[in-house]
């Protein structure tokens, strides 16, 4: 099982063409249901109790929802917007509300899951998580602007305790203090993590490891509709394929990285989560295909 | 032989690290010093009697100057400056001297050249150095802002008599008035190009024909130095090797793509030309296989 620790949320996006309000949203949904296509993932978050039943049907349906705890009041809400080219995000408002307070609990049959991911949330409950669980084989964690500003000394110590990050370009460079992202990469190395991979939006994403560089361009998209959750929905493909395949080789990691960028370019296709609903196994694996195909040389 | 009509220029390059003043620039002699590793290149231009022996010197020894004037007054001058990330280029001052009333002449042994390059200069011009050739097998063409906005219709009569075009993705989206580049190339392939190259700097490339997509990631760098001349360099790559091959199959294309990155990412390496002028054919060949063995999966 991958146990995936994030946020489960209601989001508010504004983009020019259309307003979604109270969607789902959050980390550890777009990661779960990206991952869940590849192998089992067990989520554990929190949600307040005005989640919507149709919310949490949906995340059932496709995810173990052992470690997902329902609390009095508020779900945690993310209100931001996008400009013309969908570009850049302007967040207006993050209320962590029940997400804020809350201690994780890993449930007992999950401590001994051979795959952890730490979504973007508080480093101080990664490390809760962490602490809670037995040895997995593969943990990979993601950050936010956020807790590098507030958190950075316990930040670098879930990164030294992880085996992976997965980062945007910006939060490499802010992270790092430097503009170069092979140098912020070897940084991010030398903290301790096996790999870390730094994922550019439409630009795709780099795998960094102390040997080598794996580069990739990105999913060509004729339409955007809505980035949100692109980047977890990344890790989601990038860790079900790794859990999938049961080994972490060169080749392995490289194909993940793949299917990463496939399964982030789906997620952009609509608002919300709305494209993983209808889609299949069988568009995934057509779409690493045509990837594969396309940059051929 | 490939015809490489384009600017000679005295540059002045400001970095937070270095300034540079009146360095040999200009997107004719990028263009030329890349495109000669692979295939004999002449350079239609024009230069100011002010034009230091030791630039003419090192154009000399790397090109065919028989299309290359210097008229009586001051060489085309382009001061920019760049900021800390070296990402985003700010034009201080452009100075066309001679080049701004220069009406350019094709020698008669350039004519029945089968590959001409357009580089970025007044549509007029470009038209102008056209209707002298006789039918070249294969020219591309490239562009700036400045043209774009003054003289839109004069470059789209360009664009529908070459083959193919190099632009970034500012000038795409700005000539074709929509955000995505997708969308934009097109755009482009209605107006009549065979194929539409979109530079992405340090994100790559991609070639698109009506029939093909073929998106490149740039080839990784940890130092850059000066990001003045890459395109060009980009371009002379790309038309170097598609020169050298004798043919346009959709494999040479793809190949001549990711020779254009490595040649883009030679010419960062150092300010000016610096960094063509200790390169060799086997430095290109290297970068070309690390590449190659770099993105594989």
């Amino acid at each position: 099982m991958i146990v995936n620790f994030g946020s489960v949320a209601l989001d508010t996006t504004r983009t020019p063409f259309k307003t979604a309000e109270d969607v789902l949203g959050g980390s550890g949904t777009f990661f779960g249901l990206a991952a869940s296509f590849f192998h089992e993932t067990g989520l554990i978050g929190v949600v307040g109790d005005d989640f919507p039943n149709e919310y949490m049907q949906l995340l059932e349906d496709r995810l173990d929802l052992a470690g997902l705890v329902v609390e009095k009041g508020k779900t945690f809400r993310f209100d931001s917007s996008f400009g013309y080219d969908l570009g850049t995000r302007t967040t207006i408002r993050t209320d962590l509300n029940v997400f804020g307070r809350w201690e994780p609990t890993v449930p007992d049959e999950y401590k001994d899951a051979p795959y952890l991911y730490l979504g973007n949330i508080d480093p101080e409950q990664q490390l809760g998580v962490l602490d809670q669980m037995d040895e997995p084989e593969l943990t990979v964690a993601d950050t936010i602007e956020l807790w590098i500003n507030t958190k950075k000394d316990r930040l670098i110590e879930v990164i030294s305790r992880v085996n992976g990050v997965v980062l945007n370009v910006e939060e490499v460079r802010q992270l790092c203090q430097v503009p170069n992202i092979i140098k912020g990469a070897r940084t991010i190395l030398d903290w301790g993590a096996d790999f870390v991979v730094v994922k550019k939006g439409e630009h795709g994403s780099i795998l960094f490891t102390p040997e080598t560089i794996f580069p990739t361009c990105g999913y060509p998209l004729e339409e955007i509709v809505d980035p949100t959750g692109a980047g977890d929905a990344f890790a989601g493909g990038f860790m079900g394929h790794l859990a999938r395949k049961g080994k972490m080789t060169d080749k392995a990691m490289r194909e993940a990285i793949v299917y990463g960028n496939v399964m982030g370019s789906f997620a952009v296709e609509r608002f919300s989560v709305d494209r993983f609903l209808e889609l299949t196994m069988e568009d995934i694996e057509g779409r690493y295909r045509k990837y594969k195909e396309m940059v051929a040389f």
